[in-house]
Formats: structure tokens, sequence, C-alpha cells
């Protein structure tokens, strides 16, 4: 059944690949499916798959070659040339896989390739899927799609369906359009299966169709089809005519790369990196967070450097420097990522900013005062400095406050100038209070200990 | 076109309901889908939401709490008796939906449900599905289905679909089985259109199918249907017998919801918890980690109290303490995440713990030597103790060190003991690099003070 990966599958591969056994390794990947071939390819070295890859057959290639991820098809199409990608590759491609990886290539290229593709009906839509924004429905799309006229009647539009059928791969609905290809519904296959003959389409099409324009931003396609569990969503242009159809396998990767993109931010790596990078890549990706967390550090010791003097008079303040710090960070990016996790489900758009910010006060306000009065109780029984005990939970309670709201508004500001919000869970909010944690904690500091 | 949720409609829909205008208010939701009404009574009070559900019809009404959450279904259904939800809920759902709703009652009020369902056809499959757990293949399925015999022809399908149709929503693929109920293979919709009426289905079914066992974790199902792009996915029994099937809907909410414990895990949350729930919830889902990083943090001020007698000899030391404590969390964190990720992602397992370290360590040295030597230049310009110049940068490199390898071997190592691997990106670990960066400054502290 499925297949499974090993170690030994690959060490034997290599074998066969060194020993120029073509057949037998042929024998051992051939049936396999695209995404199992592309996996063994991410596996070996990049001679080793060079090498297999020109052993298969164009069809199986250009499966393979749209489950590889951009970085890793280039090493398979940079050499070759433009007529060869454009009948081995854009012939056996779907028109949304095709424009992506035309989109990869330099203009010049591009353009090789388009005047080698034969059918210049193809060659068309890659043009015009070429033209949109790739963060939109227009991006997302593919052309192939099944579309019946209202007018028909079943038995016709089976006869139709049977000669479209031919160029598309896989379909699960059938769009139904008027005289000028303006959409008006959608018929299910299981509807065009239990109807009779000589029904007419516009009698049995659903018209309450969900569908989106070609600008509609990916974000909001994913959230649709998610909301409404669509298999496949239809794209109109601006006077509403049927132009492509997103299905959902794209959706569900649009949906985990935003999740990994958020992911990525919130754990301070800046690029889209797998373990399976090399490790300059890897480094590249996490040096610059560190870098701002590291000048951060910076700032903080000339906060503490200005408070010098005080600190001559009651060291005992340095004890809670990395607790102060680190609370700061902790709460802020807890609020943030709330308000992150709630505008990518889109649900955050009703509340005004005020309500949020009060419910979060309401929530700083209970887990500072319950924080403050264990580290109270704590330094009472462990600190022999009453004013220490006073000034570190009142600096924990207002901290705590500060970076609750802090945290919570930042995102909400990103996000209404149009800047990914997710940034606020990243370096410069944390670094941010932590550095204005340490501040309020010194400044109490000096507080408490005039009046004690 | 799709309705878009604006507070006007609202503040206007409250307003017929306290009027207690039943026929307005049902006016403006009653042609809206499912999961826009359920976003409606998100908004509403308790009260006004319950008032509106006993105004929709039963299949509505059903659909509805499919696309609610659970805590969220619970006030519809709680007041319920057992014999009105098996008529106007349980009959209008599918059954994994059912299930899923009958799973969130109690013992007592599910029997009292399951003898009111008078279908005892229906009522077994519920009982089928209950007995899976809900993070399995079995869990997830629905058993409507469709299914032909391998030995039938297209004539003799499409007739049989024709009945079995009445009793599923929508479907995809239909699944071809032996005398046995052995699975054998799919047929496309597209493949019984276009084909000829007198051909037999073993000969136009696709027999490489892929498929997943009813205990097969749901992690596993979710990352098979994104790898191969399916829209359903056929479970079997121990012995190969279909049992159910698997919708891609499903599996988005699968990988949603794994990737938001991920988030909530890396930003302290301890549970699921979204910016619409209430001040207790919210306060509950953050408190945990806070008091966990209270702890650390208290710790630390322990750490660096054992250290008061070279403190008084070199206050300047304290100037570095956030910095480091940063560090080590920062660089923990990014090193846990990118693990956690490839694990999610099942593209972890084929390379050995020691290659990963290794990599993870040169990656550290990388980072480490460069951030030391940035910290080490700014201090020469500008820290007017040497010692202290040489000290921290020599042990900001060994806490970079350190909390890279610690941060990639914990997740691995909870891994290998059926442990969530994300636990290690949450508080513990952070807190844990947080307190050893501190320690291993400090010792640091001691030996070079000693030597300049």
């Amino acid at each position: 059944m499925q297949f499974e990966l090993t170690r030994e599958f690959i060490d034997e591969l290599k074998e066969l690949i060194e020993a120029k056994n073509d057949v037998s390794a042929m024998t051992r990947i051939k049936d396999l499916h695209p995404a199992d071939i592309a996996e063994i390819f991410n596996e070996l070295d990049p001679d080793e798959s060079a090498y297999l890859y020109n052993l298969l057959d164009s069809e199986t290639s250009a499966d393979v070659l749209a489950e590889l991820t951009e970085n890793e098809r280039e090493q398979f199409i940079e050499e070759m040339p433009g007529e060869m990608i454009a009948r081995k590759v854009i012939d056996n491609m779907e028109s949304d896989d095709a424009a992506d990886l035309l989109g990869e290539l330099s203009e010049e290229k591009q353009e090789e390739v388009l005047h080698s593709i034969e059918d210049v009906e193809v060659a068309g839509d890659i043009v015009d899927l070429l033209s949109y924004d790739p963060d939109t429905a227009g991006g997302l799309m593919a052309k192939e799609l099944i579309k019946v006229n209202e007018n028909w009647d079943i038995a016709h539009c089976i006869r139709d369906i049977r000669k479209q059928a031919s160029e598309v791969y896989e379909f699960y609905v059938v769009y139904v359009v008027d005289d000028d290809d303006i959409l008006k519904g959608t018929v299910s296959l299981k509807k065009l299966l239990i109807s009779r003959a000589s029904t007419r389409i516009r009698n049995i099409a659903n018209k309450d169709v969900i569908l989106v324009k070609t600008d509609t931003p990916s974000e909001e396609v994913a959230n649709i089809m998610k909301k409404y569990d669509l298999v496949s969503l239809p794209v109109v242009d601006a006077i509403g005519r049927l132009v492509g159809r997103i299905t959902i396998d794209d959706i569900v990767d649009v949906i985990q790369e935003e999740a990994e993109k958020d992911y990525q931010l919130i754990s301070g790596i800046t690029e889209d990196v797998e373990h399976t990078d090399n490790i300059f890549v890897l480094t590249r990706a996490r040096l610059p967070w560190l870098i701002i967390g590291l000048t951060g550090g910076i700032l903080g010791s000339r906060v503490i450097s200005m408070h010098e003097s005080d600190l001559k008079i009651s060291p005992e303040m340095a004890l809670f420097f990395p607790l102060i710090g680190a609370m700061g960070g902790n709460v802020g990016v807890q609020s943030s990522s709330i308000v992150v996790q709630g505008i990518a489900a889109g649900t955050i758009d009703l509340q005004g900013i005020a309500g949020k910010l009060m419910k979060e006060l309401s929530v700083a306000l209970i887990n500072g005062f319950i924080l403050s009065a264990l580290l109270f109780i704590y330094n009472l029984l462990f600190s022999e400095s009453f004013a220490l005990t006073v000034t570190v939970s009142i600096a924990l309670f207002v901290v705590i406050i500060f970076a609750s709201v802090f945290g919570t508004f930042v995102p909400l500001v990103l996000q209404r100038f149009k800047i990914d919000p997710a940034l606020a869970t990243g370096p410069f909010i944390t670094t941010t209070n932590d550095i204005i944690g340490l501040s309020i904690y010194l400044a109490m500091g000096r507080l408490m200990y005039g009046l004690f």
C-alpha cells in the first residue's frame, strides 16, 4: 500500500544509480506516486536525482516537478532548454502548476518556453494566469474546469462533459454559465448522475454559488473554503465571467504556509526553513532575530547602567532583572499571539479595538494581581529587604499590565497599516517589553527605596 | 454572494429578537449558509441565539449545530430531551458529525438519544463510530459512502448509485469492493460519466488506492491527504473491509487545530482559546505558563544570590543578566521549533538524532561566534572592564551552544517517549535555558575575574 521511505531504500537506490543500473532503479520507483518520488529526490544528492529524473517518462517527471518546492525544482529546469520545458513539462501540467513554474524562470527563458508551446490556447491560459498577483485567487486558480450552459439538458451536458473531460485531470463540480459565460451556478456530479436525461440544467443548478473574484487575497480564499467546507471554488472576473477554479488541495498548502509563517515569526526565524536545509540557510534564517535580541540585551544593559548609583545602594535589585525581563516578554507574546490568531481566522474585525483592550486589561489585572501576590509572599518569606519585596511585586504588576496592552495594541495597529500583524509576536515586541520592563522596575526601585 | 457579517446586521437582528418579530428575523437569516448562521450565533447573547435556534427548521438547525464548536453547541443541546435530539438533530446529520455530537453527551443522555433513533442502521453506524478513538481515522470517518461491486457494469453501477445517493450528502469518488466488502479500488465520477455503459467496473477502477486503517492517527491521516492531494480517503478495518471515508474538509480542521495547538504552546497558552472567549477562560489559559515563568525567575534570583560575594567584587556583571537570559531562551526556542515543525511534517525520522545534533551544533557555532564577536566589539568600545568584556562574550558563546543542543534534543526525546514534542517550545525549556544561562555566565565570571 502506501510507500514508506526508509534509509535502506535510499541506500539501495544510491547503489543502483552509482552502478548505472537504470532498469533496476526504475523498477524501484516507477510505480510510486509522484509525491513519493519527490520525497526520494529530497534524500538523494543533486547528481543522483538529476540522473533518476532523466529516466522518468514525461508525465511522471512533470508531476514530480509540481510536487517539489521552488528551490528544489530549480536544479532540474535550470539547464533544460526552453523547448524541452514546453514539451516535456508544461504539456503535462495543469495550467496553475505550469504558470507557477514559468513564474520562477527568468523573463528571457519564460518567453522562450511560451513560444515553444504548440497549443496556442494552452500558452494563452498560462499568460493569463501569469498576469495575476500570486497571492490572490487569480494566482491560485487553474484554467481547467468543466462548464455547461444553463439552457442545455442533461444528455447534452454529459456529451459535452465527455469532450471537455479529456483536458481536465479531475473535477468534482460542473459550473453552469449563461451565453455570455457569466457564472450562474453549479451542478454536482451527484445531481448529474441521478437526474433524468431530459432535465434542463437551469432547473437543477444550485444558484447560491459561493465564488471569489480574481483579486481576492489568498488568505480570504482560504478562510472561505474552510468556512464553507468547499472542495472547489469558482473564480470570476470583474463582470462575473467564469475564468478559473481553485481546488482545496491548493488551499491546504496556503493554510499550511500561513500557519508555518506565523509559527516561524513567533519562534524567531525569518525565512521559510526546514530542518533539512543546509547549515548556511539555517544560520541566515536565525541570525537576524538573535542580533535584534542582542541589541535589546545591550540596550537593557544601558538602562541598568543609567541606574548604577541606585544599584550601589540596593544591589539586591539585580536578583530580579531576569524575572522582570522574562515576564514582560512572556505576557506580551501571549497577548499578541491571541490577536494574531483572531486576525488570521478573520474573526477579529467585529469587536472594536477599545473593546479588545478593555478585555485584555481585565485579564492582565487578574493575572498581574495573582502573580504579584505570589511573588510578594515568596519575598516576604525569603527576602531580607522589605523595600525590594514591595518594589518587585509592584513592578511586576505594572509590567504585566503594560505588556498586555502593548502586546494587544501592536498587532492591531500593524493590521490597520496593512503590515503582517504576526510581526508583533517576533523580536521587536519581546525585546521592547524586556527593556521597558527593566525601566519600570528600576524607576519603581528608586521610588520605593526612597519611601522605605 | 457571500454573506458579510456586520455590526449593523447584528444590532438589527438583536432588535428584531427583542421585539419577538419572528418573521422578519427569519427573513434575515433563513437563506444564509449554516456556517454564517453559526457565526451570527457567536455574536448574539445565549438567550438570543437560543431563541433564533428554535425558529430554524430541523435540517438547518442540525447543520448549524455541526458548524459550532463543542462549547458553543452545549447550550443548545443541554436542555433538549433525548428524543428531540434524535429526531431534530441526529436524523439530519452525517454519521461522523452525529457521533461527535453524541460523544459530547453524558453516557445516560447518549443512551437516551440512541434508543430514540428510529432507523436501527443509523443508530448502529453511530455506535460503531463512537467506539473509535477520536484522534484516529476511525474517529474522523463518516459511514456514508458510495460503493459498487467490482463485477458490475457501469449501467448497473449508476442504477445502484442513484439508490445509494439519497443517503449521502455529497461524494466525489465511488469505492469499488469485492463480494466480501474488501476495498479493491476507486472509480472517479469523471470515469463513470465518460465510460461506456457496458464497461465492467474492475476494468476502469484505479487499483492503486491510498487508504488508511481505522487506528491510523489523525495526524498521519492529515499528512497522507496533504501529501497526495486527496479529496477523500477510504478507511478499512484490520482485514481490509471498507468501513468509512474521510473527507478533506474534516482534515482541514485537523490541520488547523494541530497548527493552532503548536502555536499556542509556543506562545505560552495552555488551552484552546480564542480572543472571543470570556475573561476567565482567557485568564485560566494564560496563568499556568506565567506561573512557571515566575518560578523560573525566582530560581534565577536564587542562582544570582548564590554568587552574591562575586557580585560585590564585580557588580557590573549585573548589566548583562537580561541579555544572557534572553539569548538562551531565544536560541532554545528557535532550535526546538525547527525540530517540532519537522516532526509535524513527518520528515524528521530519516535522519538520526546524532546527525541532527551535529548540524545544529554547526549552526550554533557560527551564530555563537558572530554574536559573541559583536558583543565583544561593543564592550571593547564602551565597557570599562576588560574582565567583563571577556566574560560576557565567552558566556554568550557557551550559552548559545548549550541552548541549541538542549533545544534540539528535548523535542526529539519527548517524541521518542510519545509525548507531544511541541511542549519543548513551551515554558519549561525557555525557563531552564534562562537559569542555566545565568549559571554559566556567573561561573564564567568567577573564572575570568580570577584571571584578569
